[in-house]
């Protein structure tokens, strides 16, 4: 049994999209319940129309929800212990889900989330994994946006969780990693970068192929498993892709409604076009995985329909199922093992340490 | 009449490439003429199959040529006053030029144009400058590979060298221009960009029209005729466009090859494809231009064919004939008369300054 916390106030249409997404998933996957928080009035009418629903959920009542606009200095102010996406995440701590959903404003969810469930041991910074279609099928790429910048050590921590995703995701047992750079050129690129994969190649023996420095282009072509950057170059890099992918949509459909030839080749074509549809479906790759945390989060995108917030609720099942926090701590813990902790950043802590 | 000098020797494809696209411009614009670099055993034997090119073709014997993998030191200390890549540039600078075009390697060039032609005054860094098709049209987008990182000063420098790239290319008075960051909240985002779009916002009448942050989507949705980031996140998501329409098109061209129906549809359509095809041709948007030098240097793409290496010619056509570097000096001048110099970089040595 799967059991996952659902805020159900997060995102642009609350509720409204987010119960309807828990039936799609139930009906393929038998094995899943639901612990779903949120305000009585707006999420039991949105529950009582699906009465299938009643066997697997579980509903808590929270008074507050976090606002898609709020600060995640607010956010924690006015919503910790009480509002619908801490106590989600809160059930995740306390073990009564095995991972969280919510389509609610990122800032947030990753400031109670990190203040929730606190980082891991050894990791400094949490990340956020997207999955990323590529011409040889997906790949995930982080960190697209829990913060900006990141030393060397950081790259590899995210390496590390990345590797630990894509194993958990595609059942491989060493996926091939690159850090995202503008050049192949053991010469160009930035100092973090250059020191992470020197790092990264002196590690010895991992979970992870490094497979070098890879740039723009090589991540949809899916020229490695795993592309890691920092959270500013990996946040541009996301929305960049969506946004050329909308426009050429965009340049498709304008072509194909120009003329009277083009709209029969439309018709058809339109099992094709609608396969390339489904293809470029951003809803097919939704949620956003949070990395580096005692626990589970998966962010779905604020704008998605039930079937986005269904496919992010099965990111997260599927991440528990293959056991994603298993695999990174031992990733961890063989990374840790075999570099001197001296070389680390936590030095001057080491003779404390329950080594 | 405008002065073209060209580095016959760059590219993957060096002068069968760089030749037949001086016949192709010739043939557009009749008031060209071209001053061209490289080695006789392999430049002339080209130039002798386009007999039209005699009137308006100067030929200059080069004995080296930087290499596509010249590290930029090696190429300066080859190359230096004796390549056809470092004479093409230097021809700009001794007026025989109005502007460059090569398709030499970009370190190298960039290296050897700062090295020959210089940064202009107020200036620190040179950036490069792509032309972003979007869904309104074209906008310009800078630094997509100079150098990495930028502080705020640079970042407005950029500001001010797009506006007048974009006043040049597009013919508008007052590009709007926006500041790539990770949110359009002012509280995210690096500190940098915070304090450029301060810096952009406080600077009184100028010939942009600042827009505030942009986000990476923003960039296809022609949100701003501008987009300004540095040089590391402007590569990464310059080759994440470049590889999501790429990646898209094999999609397309699968899913339309796929089926007998989609094989008519395509039929029927064939000239709707065309037009996409066409729309999604990156050499019709080949082309870095170089800003911030006291010179007009255009980068071609390596590997690109006649057409492409043409459009980037033409690129640095229009730069000369709409006065690029005489708009940007203007902008400069007025962004700097109205900050004191005390608020610059230059603080140490105003007094000591030409003024």
């Amino acid at each position: 049994m799967i059991r996952i916390s659902i805020d159900a106030m997060g995102g642009d249409h609350g509720p409204a999209v987010v119960i309807p997404a828990l039936l799609a998933v139930a009906t393929r996957r038998s094995d899943v319940r639901f612990v779903v928080f949120g305000r009585e009035d707006v999420v039991r009418p949105e529950l009582n129309k699906y009465p299938k629903l009643a066997d697997i959920v579980e509903f808590h009542h929270c008074d507050v929800a976090v606002r898609m606009d709020d600060k995640p200095s607010q956010a924690l102010r006015h919503g910790r212990r009480v509002s619908s996406m801490w106590r989600a995440i809160d059930a995740v701590k306390n073990g009564e889900a095995d991972a969280c959903i919510s389509a609610g404003n990122t800032g947030a969810l990753m400031a109670m989330s990190k203040f929730c469930l606190r980082t891991m041991a050894t990791i400094d910074r949490p990340a956020i994994a997207a999955i990323w279609p590529t011409m040889r099928g997906e790949s995930v790429v982080l960190d697209v946006g829990a913060t900006i910048g990141a030393d060397a050590h950081q790259l590899v921590d995210f390496a590390i969780l990345g590797t630990g995703m894509a194993r958990a995701l595609f059942g491989m047992e060493r996926p091939t990693v690159g850090l995202l750079n503008v050049g192949v050129e053991e010469v160009k690129g930035q100092e973090e970068v250059k020191d992470a994969g020197r790092l990264l190649r002196e590690a010895g023996k991992m979970a992870m192929d490094y497979r070098g420095f890879v740039e723009g282009d090589d991540i949809g072509r899916g020229t490695v498993d795993v592309v890691v950057t920092e959270g500013f170059a990996g946040n541009i890099a996301l929305k960049t892709a969506e946004g050329t992918a909308r426009q050429i949509g965009e340049y498709l459909r304008a072509a194909m409604s120009r003329t009277l030839m083009a709209k029969i080749g439309y018709l058809f074509a339109k099992s094709a076009f609608t396969r390339l549809r489904e293809k470029m479906d951003v809803r097919r790759a939704n949620g956003g995985v949070f990395l580096g945390l005692n626990g589970i989060v998966v962010k779905s995108h604020g704008g998605t329909d039930a079937e986005g917030f269904a496919a992010a609720i099965e990111l997260g099942y599927d991440m528990v199922r293959n056991r994603l926090l298993d695999r990174i701590e031992a990733d961890l813990d063989l990374f840790h093992a075999r570099r001197p902790l001296s070389s680390s950043r936590s030095t001057e802590f080491a003779d404390d340490s329950n080594e």
